[in-house]
């Protein structure tokens, strides 16, 4: 798939088949958010891919926001030790641009997937924490799910003139 | 460019040739944030380009985190109007992967581009508002700056096989 045509198609996906992913296959995704960039190039994010079935149908029953997680191929909650921060105030958007850096890897594998948003609510990656053993001090930015989509996503443009302006706010 | 060959070939670039980049290609670059993710879909996103030479020479000196912008084709200013916010703990994340994929679109036109964050630093959000005539109200995420590569970007693996575990942390 071309870079500019992935950007533009991806799209969150909710719906998945019974179909699995291998764990190269998902080495290979997760791979892709290590390159994303991130403040002072502190690569402050840790992964914790989740495949076992028993876990991934914890995670919808913990999660209101993740019921979804039960028919996931894997999951892939993105951490961060902030004691290895050089810079922590940046800590979650780095995260976040892993995060999308993964969203697209799937999709250029055919894979559909959801970001379900984690930090700040900590009683949301308290759930993901308990479930994988991720120690207290560690953070949970997101957690991605991800399988092979049950349906084509729908496309849209959602180009919108009145979200550019050049050079001044009442340009 | 292939999509994942486009996710870890991406550099941050920080010098530029002369060379100006149309406001047509910027349109386009631009236009690939608008297709991030963002929490509840609340397309939080407000994008301000800088194409005028005297303020991006006022950005590269109001900002020390920023002399590249003297010498870039042109900025970004990634903001968010926090009064349309439908989940408002994920603005700055939903930033975060907006501007991600702006930095992507950049590679895919061959052009180099880098990430200089801005919140939670309010001082360094207070020059760019002050420069472009950005409301005190609106939030800025980060500026991203871009123009044609003066060399080619260094590659480098960055796989790192202790940054991945499977099912639980202590994997």
């Amino acid at each position: 798939m071309e870079l500019m045509q992935g950007l533009i198609t991806r799209r969150s996906v909710r719906q998945y088949t019974d179909q699995r992913v291998s764990d190269a296959d998902i080495t290979e995704i997760v791979t892709a958010g290590m390159y994303a960039p991130s403040a002072r190039h502190q690569l402050i994010w840790e992964f914790v891919v989740i495949t076992d079935r028993e876990k991934l149908k914890k995670l919808s029953e913990g999660l209101h926001t993740a019921p979804m997680a039960k028919s996931a191929a894997f999951g892939v909650a993105v951490c961060a030790d902030l004691s290895r921060a050089a810079s922590p105030d940046y800590w979650d958007q780095d995260c976040a641009a892993a995060t999308q850096n993964i969203l697209l890897a799937c999709h250029d594998k055919g894979l559909g997937a959801v970001w379900v948003g984690m930090y700040p609510h900590a009683e949301r990656e308290d759930v993901v924490k308990g479930i994988c053993g991720i120690p207290a001090e560690i953070r949970v930015q997101s957690l991605i799910l991800a399988g092979h989509p049950a349906a084509p996503a729908r496309q849209e443009d959602r180009f919108d003139e009145h979200k550019i302006r050049f050079n001044d706010w009442n340009d």
